[in-house]
C-alpha cells in the first residue's frame, strides 16, 4: 500500500504518441445513459479472474489473495487481462468487496477454495462503536485507487473502467456472520434483535462506501457498480428497511458517473430498485427479461442475465441462448451473465458468449 | 433396518382402551382440502430436530446421524417430540431426503455441522445405468416405513402424519454435485452438457420416489410433501424442463392423499406450481402473500412463510409478525416458516410462533 501520494491526484503519465492511441469504445457509456446502440455492450462479472490463464499465472506470484489485491501493479494487470484476451466492452478494477470491512477495522482472511473468514465479528454496540468509518476509513484503501489510476493509464481510453463496492446490507452480512453462509441467519437475526444497532452499522458502512467510491471516481472510474450479493436472503420488508435506503444514499452521493445496482435474488424489490437514482439494474438468471422490463417500467437499462452455466455448453448452444437473451431484452440492455462467471468455465465458452454479443445483428 | 416384514402391511398393534383415545385433530387435513377453518393449522419444517432439548438428548444415543435415521423406534420418537412439546397440528416423519440416493446405490456421509458428502458422484452414462430405481430401490427403505408405522400408532390419531421426499431436481443436484454448494454449478452444468442423461437420471429418481412415497402412504402417511430445496438455482426454462414434469408425475401417481410442493426460490414458477395436481404450495419468506395469491389464482392452499429469523425476536414481535402473516394470507393458508426452523432458534420463540397461530382470532 502506498500512502505517499494524494489519493485524489492522478500521477503524471507519459503520454503515448498520439498516432498509436486506440479508438475509444464508448459503447458501454452510451448504453448506460440509455442511448440506443447498434448492439448491447458486453462484459462479465468476475472477468478479471480464474477463467483466464494469464490471471492464474499472475496469481501464483502472490502468497495469498489479499497480497495480490493490495499490489496495485498486479491488480491493474488483472484488470486489463480480459480486455486483451476477451475483447469485452468494459474493464472492472480487480479488487474485493471485503476491503471495506478491513478498512473499517475488521480484518479478514481469504481461505483458498472456501472463501472469506473474519476472526472477529460484530455482535454489540461496542463492536460497532470501535469501527472506523467515512473518509478516515477510506483513506486506507489507497492501493485500490492506485490500481485504478494504473489501469486507467494502461487502458488509454480503449474501454471504460468500472469501480465497485459491496452494498451495505451485504457488507453487514459478512461482518456479522463472519463468513459466507447458506442462510446468513446470524446476520439476519441482528435485524430482528438489534435493529437500531443494525442501522448504525449500515450507516457507518454507507459513509465509508461513499468516501471509497468518490476516491475511485477521482482516480478514474467511469462507472460504478454496487453488488448486493445477499439481497435475496431478506424478506421484502427488511430489504426495504435495511437495504434500499442505504443504496439510495450511495447513489445520491455520486451523481457524476452512471451507477449499476446488482441485487442478487431481489426479484421482489425490482420496482424499488427501478426508483433508485441509478442508471442500470443488474439481474440474476432467475429473472426473465419480460418480468424485469415490466417491473422496472422501462426506467432503467437492464444488465444481465444469462445463466453462467450456459457457458459450459457447446458453442452453438451458447450462441443460441445469448441471441435469445438479447432479443428478449430488446434494447436498453448490457449483456452480461446473471452472476459472476464460474472459475472453472472453459475459456472457449466465455469467448463464444462475448463473440455472440459482438456479432449480434439487430 | 428390518427386512423381515412386508413393507405394505401394518404390524399388529395393541389397541389402547377406547376411553383414553384423544380427540383427533382434523384441522390440517380440512385446511389441506381447501375448507375454511377457524384458524390456520400450524407446524414447522424441521420441527423434529435440534430446536428441542428432547431431540438433542435422543440424538446423543447414536454415533452418527444416519444410524439415528435408520433406527425406526428413535425416528418415531423424534417424530412425536414436537407434538408433545409444541402442540403443532401435524407430525412429519423424522428422516432425510438423501435416503433416496442411498437406496439407489449412491452412499453418502453426513458430516456434523457441514452437511452431506457423497464419496462418489454421478458423471456419466455408466454411473446412471448402475443405479437401482423404482420398486427395487424403494424396498431398501423399510426403516422409514417402520418409523411411520410406529409414529402413526403412537400418535393414535392426535394429528395427521406427513411423509416426504426430495424433489427429483434437488436429489439430482446432490447426486451430481456430491455435497451442498453455493451455486450447484456442477449439477446445473449437466443440464446443459448432457440433457438426455439428466432426464434419464431424473426419471430413475422419480420412479424411486413414487415407489417410496406409495410405501409411506401404505405405512400410514396422511399427507405428503415434496422438498425442492434447490429450485431457486435454476433459470425458469430449466425449471420447466427438468423439474416440473417430474413433480407432476409424482403428484399424479399419488392421488390418494393431499400433497404439498415446496420449491424454495421458485417464485418465477408459481403459476406452473399452481397447475400441478397438488393441494398445497409451500412458500419461502421472499414471497409476499399478495404475490403468491395473485400468481396461484386462489387454486391452491398456501403454506408458509414467516422468515425463520423472526423467531429470534422477542415474543411481542413474533406475535405481531405472525398475526400480520395470517391476515395477509386471509384464509386457504397453513401457517409455517418460509424455510426449516434454524437449529439455534430459542424454544421460547418457536412456542411464541405456535401460540400466536393457535390463539389467532378471526
Amino acid at each position: 500500500m502506498t500512502t505517499n501520494q494524494s489519493p485524489v491526484t492522478n500521477p503524471p503519465t507519459t503520454n503515448p504518441p498520439i498516432t498509436s492511441l486506440p479508438v475509444t469504445n464508448y459503447l458501454f457509456l452510451r448504453a448506460a445513459l440509455g442511448e440506443t446502440t447498434e448492439r448491447p455492450p458486453v462484459w462479465l462479472m468476475r472477468q478479471a479472474g480464474r477463467i483466464l490463464p494469464q490471471y492464474r499465472a499472475l496469481r501464483q506470484r502472490f502468497p495469498d489473495f489479499k497480497a495480490f489485491v493490495k499490489t496495485p501493479d498486479a491488480a491493474a494487470e488483472a484488470t486489463l487481462q480480459p480486455i486483451d484476451e476477451l475483447g469485452v466492452d468494459a474493464a472492472i478494477v480487480f479488487s474485493d468487496i471485503l476491503v471495506i470491512p478491513e478498512a473499517m477495522g475488521l480484518d479478514y482472511e481469504m481461505i483458498e477454495a472456501k472463501g472469506p473468514r473474519f476472526p472477529k465479528t460484530i455482535e454489540n454496540q461496542q463492536d460497532v462503536s470501535m469501527l472506523r468509518s467515512g473518509a478516515e476509513a477510506a483513506l486506507s484503501l489507497e492501493y485500490v485507487y492506485e490500481a485504478i489510476r494504473i489501469s486507467k493509464r494502461e487502458l488509454a481510453g480503449r474501454v471504460p473502467l468500472i469501480g465497485f463496492a459491496g452494498a451495505p446490507w451485504t457488507i453487514l452480512a459478512y461482518m456479522v456472520e463472519g463468513s459466507g453462509s447458506k442462510t446468513f441467519s446470524k446476520a439476519r437475526r441482528l435485524l430482528y434483535t438489534q435493529p437500531v444497532l443494525a442501522h448504525e452499522l449500515l450507516q457507518k458502512i454507507t459513509d465509508t462506501t461513499i468516501a471509497y467510491l468518490r476516491h475511485q471516481v477521482l482516480a478514474g472510474a467511469d462507472l460504478l457498480q454496487l453488488f448486493d450479493s445477499w439481497a435475496g436472503e431478506l424478506p421484502p420488508a427488511h430489504y426495504r428497511a435495511f437495504a434500499l435506503p442505504y443504496l439510495r444514499q450511495i447513489c445520491e452521493a455520486l451523481p457524476e458517473v452512471p451507477k449499476t445496482v446488482f441485487a442478487k435474488g431481489a426479484w421482489f424489490a425490482l420496482e424499488d430498485l427501478a426508483a433508485l437514482p441509478c442508471q442500470i439494474v443488474g439481474l440474476d438468471w432467475n429473472i426473465s427479461p419480460e418480468f424485469a422490463k415490466q417491473k422496472t417500467g422501462g426506467h432503467k437499462v437492464l444488465q444481465g442475465n444469462l445463466d453462467p452455466c450456459t457457458l459450459y455448453a457447446d458453442t452453438k448452444t451458447i450462441e443460441k441462448e445469448t441471441r435469445a437473451m438479447i432479443q428478449a431484452f430488446g434494447g436498453k440492455h448490457i449483456a452480461n451473465l446473471g452472476h459472476g462467471v464460474y472459475p472453472d468455465t472453459p475459456l472457449d465458452g466465455v469467448k463464444a458468449f462475448v463473440g455472440a454479443v459482438k456479432n449480434y445483428d439487430v
